[in-house]
């Protein structure tokens, strides 16, 4: 497979159909992964009211699910626009953000899984395995030694979703096999959101194409492939994020040839 | 009419008497709102809580209500500081972000413009011209072919309220007659919050001078004309987002005669 | 005493112990703050639903509260999560944004200060002031003539925490003494957050020190150096906020000789 070609097609498709990406996400990131869905060329709208949510899912190309600032009445509104979502067949994106750091959003994860069609689900190690048992998590962030690969396949078994563990190698596994993904750059985990920017991207890229597990490992090639060309020069997170914005939106010129996808 | 001119002067005086805004808006664009109220020379307040709006409004030299990210309990707390602020004379701007979307977003904002004494009402054409009946909106973006004068005025002549219809030319509609305002650029198409931010220098200009239509007028065109000297180079618009703080922040030094505000 | 030299010690034990600060703070400075939080080599886990708030401030180093955009659930959830991290023995910082503008903050700050064994409370003269009745503040912004000694010693006197008025130069009243911090910049008064940003940092270093009134001078001489060095060029302050990020983050590279901490 010429991953490349397939991540230029994709974003190609994205600026020429310009997807409805709803997101239900963080009060973090929620400027960032807007300003990220724009820049890949397609069309972010954050909403949260339990009034508008399953009317705006039910518009939408991908619905994105991130617990980083769950509350319950959240939840609520991310099962309502989910079951809307799932009716009309808008492919959902779920982000576990700290999953096994609190009963809390561990619970609030598997209850938006058991009850919610999600197409694929994207963590760290330590979120996706504490969702299977294994995993171990400070704060938002993982800390255990789990093998990326183990837990990927553990929640894959377990919730029947595609499943992307990200990490210095993503590892996404799906009904067709196992794809890695080797883009990126360290200073990614310099700054706050970086995940859950990923998980933006791979709603996006699902918005545009039918194989959720090809999407969601161009989709992190590509946003990875941006990281790394916002990182040259080693700027500081502050200077990196900003740039990052800058080169998610070149990438239509730049070209993604430098995507790097294997079958694993 | 000397419009740069007039523009100098409320700099001036936002400088001088540093007008307090209290905004209610969304969580995407909270920091860049009050970012860009500190560039103007303003002082920004943040505040939400029905035990505070009022209070909060009262103090204010301006209000502004941005329904982005909108709940009911919100809709509650901008009524409360509305009436407030409609008691002690404070002058209120409106933007109805997603209007036109879904059902909730446009009869919420129809209930704040019927209940309120709303001074100036900022949308795209697609969300302006919902409210009147023929607007198209996906997410928060205008689809439709509306053409921006035409819904201004009928917005107008349906709410009684200023209205300013942004897009490539903004235009303006009030009692005074029409503006026609051609700063700006084509990277705020690319960051999100443009239009927030927009609706936000309304808020600040109108805080500092009795003739809504003309205040914001001044307003969308000094924003306007700091986009344009952000957008100098064309950068990406993750640096583009920064450099537009800066250039609101230098305006008083850099000068305003770059204005372009016109009868229409 | 060796100020910069315990400044890097902190530092050095941040960089290695990577505490987990817990943050329940106001939505406009939610992502710098966790960016700073990172780039001091610490975690952020921003986190405010009653279900798990009082399991997360007991696995963290720090709890920092934040009032500046308050809701009544909020204040509950701040007390479930005092209440757990004082069980542990975490720090707590609270930072009473805009206290003295309404009614609503100020006796929200006084309650949580007398339901919750604070360590350290962070504000500007006008917000420490009018905790003790007699601080003018408009919207978050300290307005009067307060000498920030007096102002800090009388809420030193009254709430039995440590104190730290922010201003051009920074005092920090506790059982040790009286600090004084003369880093810092201009700059930081051109945006929003800067502040609450100080907060963050003195929640990180008080996660890595027993002697609160020094961690919190230290904290707040380490990040008005960042600042400072921000500010080189006199950049914008769009431009200077995504370099203070930059700065803090080279800070153990840079050094800290340039701390300026004294007694008073």
């Amino acid at each position: 497979m010429d991953y490349p070609a397939l991540a230029a097609e994709s974003l190609t498709r994205i600026g020429e159909t310009k997807p409805l990406v709803h997101q239900i996400t963080n009060v973090v990131v929620t400027n960032d992964s807007a300003n990220l869905t724009l820049g890949f060329g397609a069309l972010p709208v954050m909403a949260y009211a339990p009034e508008e949510v399953a009317e705006m899912a039910a518009l939408s190309q991908a619905l994105v699910l991130n617990i980083g600032t769950l509350s319950a009445g959240e939840i609520e509104a991310m099962l309502l626009a989910g079951r809307a979502a799932g009716d009309k067949g808008v492919p959902i994106v779920l982000d576990p953000v700290g999953a096994g750091a609190t009963r809390f959003r561990t619970e609030s994860a598997l209850r938006l899984l058991a009850e919610l069609p999600i197409a694929v689900l994207r963590g760290n190690r330590g979120e996706i395995g504490a969702l299977v048992g294994s995993g171990a998590v400070r704060g938002v962030e993982a800390v255990g030694s789990e093998d990326p690969r183990a837990v990927a396949e553990a929640a894959r078994a377990r919730f029947g979703t595609v499943v992307a563990v990200t990490g210095a190698v993503d590892t996404v596994v799906g009904p067709g096999g196992t794809l890695l993904v080797s883009n990126g750059h360290p200073l990614l985990g310099r700054i706050t959101g970086s995940g859950c920017m990923a998980t933006a991207a791979i709603g996006i890229f699902n918005a545009v194409g039918d194989d959720p597990t090809l999407q969601t490992a161009l989709a992190l090639g590509t946003y990875g492939l941006a990281a790394e060309r916002a990182a040259e020069g080693n700027p500081g997170p502050g200077t990196f994020r900003a740039r990052l914005l800058d080169e998610v939106a070149a990438l239509a010129d730049a070209g993604v040839a430098g995507v790097r996808v294997a079958a694993g």
